[in-house]
C-alpha cells in the first residue's frame, strides 16, 4: 500500500530531522512520553512553568498537551503556549485523559478548545464522545444505544468525523480499530493488542509519537496515522517479545514496546502496517 | 491455609471487579503505583488538583493518599478527597512515607488523620511509631531500648495495635516480617525478600495493592494481609527470576516485580503465601 | 592507575555510609535518579515542598538541584536548602537542565548561584558555556568557530576551568569525552556509549551518582570524577549486555544501566576506568 511506503520512509524522515516536542503533560507516564519520543527517532522537552512555556514552545517543532495530570498552573500554561504556538504555526496534539471523569475536565479542555487551534485530538471513544457533547450537538451519541461492533463502528466514526470538522482538527480515535478523521476523510488502523490496555501510557505515548510525526512536517491526518499506527504495530512486537519467555507480565511488556519502537524501520512498517484509507 | 484460599480467591475478585483507585501520591514512584494496580487486575486514577479530587474520588472505589512529594495543594486535595470518600463509604489507605523526617510531614499526617478517618495505614516501623508518638502516649516506644529480633516484633505489636485502637484504622507495618494488626487482631507475614528495599517504590506500590483489595470490596483487615503478602510474595518471585541470569541488578528486579503481581493466581498464592494470624 | 583504585573503593565506601542523597529535581526522571541512587548505595530522598526542604536537607549527607521542570515554587525551595545545606558544610551539585533554552531556566541558575555556593555543576558543553557566558565575560566562546574536536576540547577544558575559578566550584561537562575541572585541575573521562543520549535522564543520574560520592565524603574534584566516570562504564556495560539478545532497544538499555550501576565494585571499576588527569 501506498501509505505504508509513506509512513515507513516518514520514521526515517522524524530520525533525520530529529523535531523538538514540547510536552505539557502529567507525571504519571512522562518519563515514558519522554523515552518514545527518543525511541522513534525525535528529541523530547518537558517544560510547563508558565514562566518559560511560550519561549519553550518557539524553538520546539511541535505541541503536545496532556490532562492526565491537570491543574490551573498548567492549564494556564498550556494555553499560553498553544496559543503562541499557532502564532508560529507549530502543530499542536491534545489529549484529553479521563475528561468524561470530572466536570474540571471538562472545563480544561473547554477553555483550551476554545484559545487553541488543536491540529489533533487524540483519545478513547469515551473521551471523543465527551468533547463532542461540549463542542456539538450531541446528536444521536449514546453509548446505551450502541449494541453491536458494527454500531460502535458507525457510531465512533461519526463522531470523529462531526467533532473534526467542527474543530477543525483531526481526530485519532483510538480502540480496538482505531479510527482517524479528518473532515470527510476517515482510516482505519487494524494494528495494535489488547494488552495494551493493561499498561499505563500508551495513549500518552500515542500522543508523543503523533506529536513526533507533527514535529517532522507530516501532515496532520497522516500524522495521526502514522502514530497510532506505530504504538499499535510496536504492541504487537512487544507482544511476541513477551511471549518469547515465561512468567514475563507488564513489567517486561511495557519495555518491549519502547524497545519495539526504536527498531520501527522501513521493512517492518511495510510488513505490518495494516492501514484502511477512505474518502 | 483457609487465609491462603480466600487471598487467593480475592485476586480473582480483583480481576473480576476491576475496582478504580484513585491516589493522591508523590510523583517519584507514581508510574510503578499506576503500573502496579493495573497489574493485580484494578484500575488506577491518579489526580491531585484541588477543582476535581471529590469529584474524582466519588466514582473510584478506594483512595490511597501517599505523603512522598507532599505540598499545601496536595494536602488539601487529600484532606478534601478524604471527606468525601468518608462520606460516600469509600475506604481510604494512607501511606505516612518518611513521616518522621520532618516536622511538616508529621504536620500533614496530623492534619490528615483530624480530618480523614482511615481504614488502613501502611508503613515502616519508624513511621508508625512515629504516628504513634503524635497521636498516642507513646509510652515505651523507644527504638534504642530494642535489643533483638524478639524485642523487636514484641514493641511492633504493641505499637500496631494500640495505634489501631486509638484512630480505628488497620495498621499494615512493614519489615523482615510485616505485622498487620486490627484491634487485639494481629497477622505475621513472612513472604518477601531483603532486596525489595533497593528498589525504590516498594512500600507506594504495597499501599496500592492494598488499595486495590479494598476497592473489591474485601474488609480492612484481610486487605492489609493480602496487599502486603501479594508485594512479599511479587518480591520473591522476582527475586528468583533476577537470579536466572548474570549480571543482572535493580533495574531488572523492578521490572520483575509488576511481572510477579500480573502472574498472581490462587496456584502460586496458595503454594507461596505465608501468613500466620491470631486474635 | 591509582585514581582507578581510589575509584574502586570509594563505590565500596558509598555501600558503607550510605549517605542520604537529597534530591530536588525534575518529575521526567525522579524516579530513575531515586533508583540509581540506591543502585550505587546511596540512599535517596525527594521532597520539594518550601514548609520541609531546609530540615530535609539537614539530615542529608549532600544535596541535588536539578532544574529539568523548574518552578517559583521548586526554585525558592533550591535556594532554601541550597542556603542551609552551605551553613552545614553539606555538598551542592547543580544540574542545570536545558539552561540555555529559555530566558527564564537562565534566570532560575543566576538565582541560584547568587545564593548557593555549588561544589559541583554537571551540564553538557552548552549548558556550561550558558552558565559561564551568565557568570563570566564569555569571551572566546563561541561554538560558531569550533571547527574540529581538537578545537572543541581545547575550548571546552576552558570554559570549564575558568567557570570553576569564577564560582569556585569543580565542574563535570559531559561529552563524547567528559571534562572535569576544579581550578587548574583537569580530568577526563573517557568512558561512555554514544547510546546514552538516547535514554532520557542519562546525565540526571550522573549528578545523582556525584550526588552519592559526594554524601560519603569523597571531596568535590574526584566526586565529580567517579560520578561521571560511574555513569560512563555503567554505559559500556549497559550496551555490551543490550548486544546479546536481538530487537532490543532503549526501553531495555534504561533498565541495563541501573542493573549496571548496581553491579560495579573495584574489579570491574579498575578494568574498566579511562580517566586521565592533569594538572
Amino acid at each position: 500500500m501506498e501509505i505504508c511506503k509513506e509512513f515507513g520512509e516518514q520514521i526515517q524522515n522524524i530520525k533525520d530531522r530529529k523535531p523538538l516536542v514540547h510536552h505539557i503533560t502529567n507525571y504519571v507516564t512522562v518519563n515514558d512520553c519522554a523515552n518514545i519520543t527518543l525511541a522513534i527517532g525525535a528529541s523530547p522537552v518537558m517544560a510547563d512553568s508558565v514562566h518559560e512555556v511560550e519561549e519553550m514552545v518557539s524553538i520546539a517543532s511541535s505541541l503536545v498537551l496532556n490532562i492526565g495530570t491537570i491543574n490551573e498552573e498548567k492549564l494556564i500554561s498550556m494555553i499560553k503556549a498553544g496559543k503562541k504556538a499557532r502564532e508560529l504555526n507549530i502543530p499542536v496534539v491534545l489529549d484529553p485523559v479521563g475528561v468524561g471523569a470530572t466536570a474540571y475536565r471538562k472545563e480544561a479542555v473547554d477553555r483550551i478548545i476554545k484559545n487553541v487551534h488543536l491540529d489533533i485530538i487524540r483519545g478513547n471513544f469515551s473521551e471523543i464522545k465527551t468533547i463532542f457533547g461540549l463542542q456539538g450537538q450531541g446528536k444521536g451519541v449514546d453509548s446505551e444505544e450502541i449494541h453491536s461492533e458494527k454500531e460502535y463502528m458507525e457510531e465512533a466514526i461519526y463522531v470523529a468525523k462531526e467533532l473534526s470538522k467542527k474543530l477543525d482538527s483531526a481526530i485519532a480515535l483510538s480502540g480496538a480499530i482505531d479510527i482517524i478523521a479528518e473532515g470527510d476523510k476517515v482510516a482505519k488502523v487494524f494494528n495494535g493488542h489488547e494488552i495494551m490496555t493493561k499498561v499505563t501510557g500508551t495513549g500518552c505515548m500515542s500522543a508523543s509519537l503523533i506529536g513526533s510525526f507533527l514535529g517532522a512536517k507530516v501532515e496532520a491526518f497522516k500524522s495521526a496515522i502514522f502514530g497510532t499506527a506505530s504504538m499499535g504495530i510496536s504492541g504487537e512486537m512487544a507482544y511476541e517479545a513477551l511471549k518469547q519467555k515465561e512468567n514475563q507480565g507488564i513489567g517486561t511488556y511495557r519495555v518491549n514496546i519502547i524497545d519495539s519502537i526504536y527498531n520501527l524501520n522501513y521493512e517492518n512498517i511495510c510488513k505490518r502496517a495494516h492501514i484502511e484509507v477512505e474518502g
